[in-house]
Order: C-alpha cells, then sequence, then structure tokens
C-alpha cells in the first residue's frame, strides 16, 4: 500500500487538471498576445480560470493577478507594495512563524532601509493583537502574516488583525499569505479586509509554477518582472495557458462541494490524531477539528528521530515530512515548532502529516499499524 | 488544411514534452524540497533537464538556473547584475532592437540611477561593432544584446561582439537574449564570451511558464525571487518539475540531428520566401539561408494592412504574425522594422511568419494559394 500524507508540500493534480493541461499544451496552445483565433481561444482559457478564482473568493477578475507560484507572490507583494509605498513609510511587520518567501524578502527590505517588526506567536501559533496593536505606527505601510502555518496548521485570526490594522492605520496594507489555506477555508478578503493574498496551485492539485497574487482594486504595487506588459502592465511574460488553466479546473473543483470535501479533511485529520493515541510517547502538536486547518497533523514521537522515522516510513510507502518540505534549505530544528512551545527534546522528533483529496481512511489504518512496528524498534535502536 | 506559421510567438509541444509533463504531474509529482524518495524522485528530472540543457551547450550544470520563462530569465540578467555589481559602476548598454523584457527593465534601471547607452541598428538589424567600442567605458558593468531579433530574424554577431566587449572592459558583463536562438543554433556560451544568457520552453515546443538563465560560473548576480532557498538560494519557489522536465526533453529533441532540423527549417523558409515572390508587391525583409535565422520570414504586401490580412489568413486556418506577439501593448509599428530601414509605407503591410517542428512545405504551397487569393481583393478593398 502506499499512503502519500505529504499534500501541504506538494500534491498529485486531479484528472480534469492533467486534461485541460494536456489540451492548451497540445491543440489550444497558442500565445494569448496573438491577434489571431489561436490567440484569442489561448487567451479564453486565461479569462474562464480568473473567473472561477475570483467567483471563489467574491473578487473582480481583475483583482487577480497570475505569478509562477506562492513563492513569487509574495515576493511581489512584499518587495513590489514596499517600493511603490515607501513614501508614506518604510515600516513592515510580521511575524515569527513565516514561510521563509515570506522572511528572505523582508530580510532584503532591511538591507534596503525598510524596519521590520517581527511579532511572536503564542502556544496556539497565534500573535498578540495586542502587540500587533502597539506596533503599528504612522509610517507601517504593510503588515503580512500567514492564514494558515504550514507546520501545525494554526489559523491566525485574519479578520480581528485586520480590524486592528484599519483601526490603527488605516493606510496600512494588510498582506495574507494564504497558500496553506486557499482550497481549504471559504476566503472574502472583502469582508475579511485583506488587500493582498498569495495563493499557490500546486497546494491544491492544481499544476506546479503557477499562484496567483489577490491584490485589491487600488492597492499600489509595482511588478517585479517588467515586459510585454501582460496582465495590465504588473507581470509580463507570456501567461503559461497550460498551468493557469490548471489552476482554474483545480479551484473550481476544490470550491464545488467544499464543505463536504473539507468535512472528509477534518474526520481523516481527527481520525489520524485519535489513532496516533493509540502509540506511546506521541505528542500531538495540532488540533483536532476547526480548531486548526484540517489538512494537517503534526505529532512527535519520543525518543525517535524524525528523519529515521521518516525514511523507515517511506520503505514502507509512507510519504510524511520532517520540519517544513517547502524549503530547501533543510533546517534542522523547525521555528515554528519552537515559537508554539514544543519542548526541545521533541523540536527533533516531529513529523507533518498532510491530506489530500485522495487520502482515505484505509491509508491511515495501514500507517498506524506501520508506525506501531517501526517506532519502538527505532526507539530501541535510538537508545542503543 | 490548416497551417500554424507563429512558431516565434509560440509553439505546440512535443509528443516526449506531453508524456513526461503528465508523468510527472500524475505519477511522479513529489516536491524535488521533500526528503522522502517522491522528493528524490522529482529532483532527479530536475537534475536530468539540467544536464540535458548545460551538455547543449557544453557548460556546466551549476550553471543553469531555471526560471518562470524567458521574461523572469531577462529580467534577472539585467536587474540581478546591476544590482550585484553597482559598485563597479552603473552603465548598461543595450540596442534598440531589444524585445520588452530588456529594455523595460533597463528603464526601471535608469529611475533608479542607472545609466543606459541604446546603440541603433543598420539596415541589416546589426549595431555598429566600431560605436560598442567607443560606448564601452570603465564603469560599463553589462551589456545585452540579442542573438537573434524575433521579428526579421538578424543574427548578432555575438562572438565578435563579445571580443570587442573583453578587449575594451574585461569586467564587463555580456548577457544575450538567445529566446529565438536557442534549439537554432548550436550556441557555446564559453567560445563565444557570453557571460548570461536567456532562453525560454515555450519558443522550442517545451511548456510555457518555464526557461532558463545561464550563468558563467562566478558572474555575481542577485536573486529576484527569495524564499526557500532552492537553486543554490538564487530562484526560491518549489521548482516547476513538469516544465522543467517537459523543456528538458523538447531540449533534447530539438539538439538531436540538430543539423538536418535546421537544414529542414531554412528549406522552409526559402521556399515561402521564393514562392512569397511570385506575389506582386512583396518585399521581403529577412534573409535566405544562413545569412538570417533559420525560423523566421518577415514580409511585407505593399498597400495591404497587416493586420486585415492576418485575420484574412487565419479564416483559411493560416497563423501569422503582425509584428511581434512577444508583447500585449500590440504596438502598432514596430520598431525593429523601422531600426532596419523597412520603408515608412510598408511598416504597417508586414506579416511574420515563423517555422517550427511541425511544418510542412504543403502548408507553404497552401499558405501561397491562399495569400494569391486574398491579397488582390485586400488590395481593391483597401484602396476601394
Amino acid at each position: 500500500m502506499e499512503a502519500y500524507f505529504d499534500n501541504s508540500a506538494t500534491t498529485k493534480v486531479l484528472d480534469s487538471v492533467r486534461d485541460i493541461v494536456v489540451k492548451t499544451m497540445t491543440e489550444d496552445y497558442g500565445n494569448p498576445a496573438a491577434k489571431h483565433r489561436k490567440g484569442m481561444e489561448a487567451e479564453q482559457y486565461i479569462r474562464d480560470a480568473r473567473k472561477i478564482i475570483a467567483d471563489t473568493m467574491k473578487v473582480q477578475e481583475k483583482e487577480i493577478l497570475f505569478t509562477s507560484g506562492g513563492s513569487e507572490s509574495n515576493n511581489m507583494a512584499l518587495i513590489g507594495t514596499a517600493w511603490a509605498n515607501q513614501r508614506a513609510g518604510k515600516h513592515i511587520i510580521s511575524t515569527s512563524i513565516e514561510h521563509p518567501s515570506v522572511y528572505n524578502p523582508l530580510g532584503v527590505m532591511e538591507e534596503l532601509g525598510f524596519e521590520v517588526t517581527i511579532l511572536p506567536v503564542d502556544h496556539d501559533g497565534h500573535i498578540s493583537l495586542k502587540e500587533l496593536e502597539e506596533a503599528i505606527r504612522p509610517d507601517t505601510i504593510l503588515v503580512s502574516t500567514m492564514y494558515v502555518n504550514n507546520e501545525v496548521g494554526a489559523v491566525e485570526p485574519v479578520e480581528e488583525i485586520s480590524k486592528i490594522i484599519k483601526a490603527k492605520n488605516p493606510s496600512t496594507l494588510y498582506h495574507v499569505d494564504a497558500i496553506q489555506a486557499y482550497g481549504k477555508y471559504v476566503i472574502r478578503p472583502k469582508k475579511q479586509g485583506i488587500d493582498l493574498l498569495s495563493v499557490s496551485s500546486h497546494k491544491i492539485h492544481g499544476p506546479k509554477g503557477v499562484g496567483f497574487l489577490y491584490i485589491r482594486n487600488g492597492v499600489k504595487i509595482k511588478p517585479l518582472i517588467y515586459g510585454g506588459g501582460q496582465q495590465a502592465g504588473l507581470r509580463s511574460g507570456t501567461e503559461n495557458v497550460p498551468g493557469v488553466a490548471g489552476f482554474g479546473a483545480a479551484a473550481k473543483e476544490m470550491y464545488t462541494n467544499h464543505a463536504e470535501k473539507i468535512q472528509k479533511l477534518i474526520e481523516l485529520k481527527d481520525y489520524m490524531t485519535d489513532r496516533l493515541g493509540e502509540i506511546e510517547g506521541t505528542v500531538i502538536n495540532s488540533k483536532k477539528g476547526e480548531a486548526s486547518a484540517p489538512q494537517i497533523v503534526s505529532v512527535s514521537f519520543e525518543g525517535v528521530r524524525s528523519e529515521v522515522l521518516l525514511h523507515a516510513l517511506e520503505d514502507k510507502g509512507v510519504y510524511v515530512s520532517s520540519g517544513s518540505a517547502c524549503s530547501s534549505n533543510h533546517p534542522g530544528i523547525s521555528g515554528t515548532l519552537k515559537g508554539i512551545g514544543v519542548a526541545q527534546k521533541l523540536l527533533d522528533s516531529t513529523i507533518r502529516m498532510s491530506f489530500g483529496m485522495f487520502n482515505t481512511k484505509e491509508e491511515v489504518d495501514y500507517t498506524i499499524d506501520v508506525l506501531k512496528e517501526l517506532v519502538p524498534v527505532l526507539r530501541r535502536y535510538q537508545r542503543g
């Protein structure tokens, strides 16, 4: 049996995604900028995907900018708004549990003369709203937080965060990294007070190499990539028609019977969480039900090194992640786990299991059987 | 019959490309940064593509940086080297017939305090080597030229250009936009003295949304996109495995029996050029044989508006381009055509036909038949 529980790293594409990618590579392969019919047809795929995605969040189509993925979206949100708004101020606020595609651009902006305040998180992975309020200044141009943390599934109270930002400084922009949230949550940027929102396609069973940045109409932002003037001049380069069309197909499927799909994910998560309790010496760092993201279980195994367990599991066809797989730095110990107060001795004994549309209860049962067999052996081995 | 002669705008993917894209989306769909087997397998696709591409140019694998396409490659080559080398100087040289993804980033760098010299071209579309030599200064950090012009197929003497640059200022970098050249020419950056070279996948029957930047080992350059540290920290973001693998498959096929493939393109080009001569009042702006790029015919039809002809042709299933399709600005009149001295009255009467691996001699015959029927009618109509 095979159990792929690393869906927060990346996913297998849906059949509908594969079909539209093949069609746009082999039949409707025109360049959207071409003036002939093949160009118009290609452009229509972009329009259709844009409409599907805008509709999932009840925003305007022109507020969706396609990018090459979540990292580009986050970089553009931070660097693009910083450059465009620097006359209003040079202060940016973020948190201690952001993805590297947020905190590394922030580091670059610091070198270029911007000032960055990093807020810590509590044991639930949440920033303090009081600390946030105190940190916002007249020259704060941007606040950037995650929606769902990629390591433990903590969900930030984005609507409350926005209210505090806008009450203290109405001109401060709010960017949300929703890369682990889109597809899992009904997101309403207008209602939730979100000005910019980053999303990646390959986390929701769409193709790799494509993402979007929601940019509220009126937000001042500069491009990262200049050229032929595609997408209203904000992101030049021939549109990745197969990628964008595939992304649209994935978004459409994820938001069809959405509540049912999420219910299924929560049931898998809760079932895995419960059954992990059958194994002695496990600590669950994520939460059950709606208290954390539906797709993520973070679990620590006392006395077992996570990387050893990861490889033992892959030999049995079970794929999980130790820490975050979104970084090729392979940092030994996760900042998020420390941030939420995971005991020092468990930091290096923690794995993430993340669920997708293809997972089943049988895979959970199989994984628990495998863990019951492996964990005691690994503990003996590592003590010995 | 259908005749797609817009291959310099974009191409249909090869069967081998489609197959590997589907396989990496549906079976080997791992994240290359994941530590388990599915991650390693995905990483192997990236390595394989990198090796294929490096081998086509006899460069090192680590000198190939995958990007989201030609525009990102050009932007990174210009903006990334400008930022990284600004202490050595702030002067950049380019030409009057560059693609917008070169001249627009240059405009941005000018706003940021860099000085840009633009060299004109002669009737063959070539810069003057003497003017180039005179323009290079001690503070010139970068020269950027095309390899093959996208509108008329003019081929720049890159090796000679490099010799002049390096003789005058050995620390000046030379960037070549090879987006219309890769796949058509045997490119040897080491021998030709090229420091940076931009390439796009979808111009050579590979997937859209992927490209590479060749960066000679030792060249100082900064990233455009920061994050998880993929590709030695130079281009963060989960690698687009299907895109990169498909790009590798396309590169492999283009450089297998390469001379034969190019011979076939030249024959098509020359056959089209000859047969266009059968139509009264045509002026060919490209050259036959090896005097210009193998895939591009630029032709002006006296007394016919190119956009009208383009739409009349599409009704017959023939797809061509008026000016460059790489820009969604739809500029009325091409800077390149003016640059090479096309008569004023023909500027707006010029179409580009560009050939790919799927084109045939029969398609040329069909197109000539269609043109012989359409052109006299359109001339009467436009005079009337």
